[in-house]
C-alpha cells in the first residue's frame, strides 16, 4: 500500500492522534525504536508509514507497511525533525482484577508533565511496581508522544489504570497499606517499614496530594532532605521512595 | 534607563548569551522567579530588562532596571512566550580549595541534557552534596536557561567546577573513595557501605562512564533493578545513589 497525499483521510486521522482525546484506542508511535519496542512488547500495530528506502528495516510488521513520503511523515509526526517512520498501535486493555493479587501499586494524582510520567513508568518497571493508577481524571495522556519516548519502552510493561472516583479507590485498595507522600509528614522515609500489599501515592507537580487522598491514606511519610531545598522533582521523589520501599 | 530598540548594542549582546560560549562571565536570567532566586542567593545582577507596568516588582534590583518593550523581551529571551523580565547575572567564582574539606562530591562526565543537569543540581542540594564536578570538557553549559529553570533555584547553592584533565582529578581526589556507577558492576548499592570523603561518578546519558574514569575509581556499584529494564534515567539514578549514600 502507498499513501503520498497529505489530504488522504488516513493521514488526517493520524494527525488527530497528535492531540488525542482519550476516547480513541489508537496510539501514535514515532520512530524505529518506539515502534519496535511496542511491537516487541505485544502491542498490536495497526499500520506503519515509512519511506521506501527504510521499509525493509520494518520487516517485523511487513503486512502493515504503508509506503509514503517525507512530507507525509512530517505532517503526521510531532517531533521537529520527522522520524523515518510513524506507526499506529492499538491500546492494550488490562483487567483491574490483577490488582487483587498486586503487592506494589503506585498512584499518581493528576500528573501533568508527560516527561515526568514517562520517566516514572521507566523507574516503576525497574523497581518492581505491579500496576499504576492515574487518579483524578486530569492527568496527562498516557500515550502522549513525550511520555512514550521518556519511558524508553517501559510504558508497555506495566498495567496502567485510570480511576476517577474515590469510591472506586476505596473498593480496590481496601486491604492495602495506603501511603501518602507529604512534605508536612512527620515520618521519614529512612525509618519507615512497609507492609504489603502497598499503594504509594504522589500528588501533582504543582499541587501535591489532595486532602481527599490524604484522608484515604493509612500512613504518610516524607523524604528527609536539606532544609535549604523546598522540594524534589516528582520523578526523582518517586524513584527514591520506590527504591527504598520496594527493593 | 530605557531601551526600546531591537538593534541596541546591549540587546544584541544579550541575544548572544542565548547560545553562550563558556568564555563569558554573564548569565541569562529569564522571568521573575529565576531573577529573584539568583539575587537572593547572592548572584550579582548586572541588569534587568522589564516593562514599565511590571518594574515595581523588581524593587530589589531597582538600580539595575532597564525599562523596555515586549518586543525586546521576546528578542532577548529563549522561551516561546516572552517572560515579563529578562536579567543578566554575573557568574560566581568558587575556589577549588573548598574541595579539600568536602565530604560528598558528585562528578558528572560530559552530561548532555540541560534538564537532567538542572534536576540533578536540585537533588544534589537536597541530599547534602558539597560540590559538583563537570568532567570531560563536553558537558552542557551549566547556565543553559533550561538547566537554570529545572534546578528551581538550587543551581546557586552548590559550587560547581569544570575539570578537563584526569591529572587534575587525580590530585584533587587522591584521598577520596572514588565510586564508579556502572551497569556491569557486581556490587549492589543496597549492600554498599560508603567511606568519606567520597566522590561518586556518573557517565553521560548515552555513553556511560569512560574507561578512564573506571580506571580512576577505587570502588564500583550498580543499582539493583528488574532484569526487564535496561537502565534508568540519569537524574533518577543520581537521586537513588545520592539518597542511599549521603543521607
Amino acid at each position: 500500500m502507498e499513501i503520498t497525499s497529505l489530504n488522504n483521510p488516513l493521514v488526517k486521522d493520524i494527525v488527530k492522534l497528535q492531540h488525542r482525546k482519550k476516547n480513541t484506542n489508537k496510539i501514535l508511535l514515532e520512530g524505529y525504536k518506539v515502534i519496535y519496542e511496542a511491537f516487541a512488547s505485544g502491542i498490536d500495530i495497526d499500520c506503519v508509514f515509512v519511506t521506501s528506502e527504510k521499509a525493509e528495516e520494518y520487516d517485523f510488521v511487513s503486512d502493515k507497511i504503508i509506503l509514503t513520503t517525507r512530507a507525509v511523515l512530517k505532517k503526521i509526526s510531532t517531533t521537529e525533525t520527522a522520524p523515518e517512520a510513524v506507526g499506529v498501535g492499538i491500546k492494550r486493555q488490562f483487567d483491574k482484577d490483577i490488582l487483587k493479587t498486586s503487592q506494589r501499586v503506585l498512584l499518581l494524582e493528576n500528573i501533568k508533565d508527560p516527561g515526568n510520567l514517562g520517566t516514572i513508568l521507566r523507574t516503576a518497571a525497574a523497581f518492581n511496581v505491579d500496576a499504576i493508577i492515574l487518579y483524578g481524571g486530569d492527568s496527562v495522556d498516557l500515550y502522549n508522544p513525550k511520555t512514550i519516548r521518556s519511558s524508553v519502552g517501559n510504558l508497555w510493561k506495566i498495567p496502567v489504570f485510570e480511576v476517577r472516583e474515590i469510591t472506586e479507590l476505596n473498593s480496590l485498595f481496601e486491604n492495602f497499606t495506603r501511603i501518602a507522600t507529604l512534605p508536612r509528614s512527620k515520618n521519614y522515609l529512612k525509618d519507615y517499614r512497609v507492609k504489603f500489599p502497598c499503594l504509594v501515592m504522589f500528588g501533582s507537580e504543582a499541587e501535591g496530594l489532595s486532602e481527599e487522598l490524604v484522608d484515604f491514606s493509612t500512613d504518610d511519610l516524607k523524604i528527609e532532605m536539606s532544609e535549604d531545598v523546598e522540594s524534589l522533582n516528582l520523578s526523582v521523589s518517586c524513584a527514591v521512595v520506590l527504591y527504598k520501599l520496594f527493593l
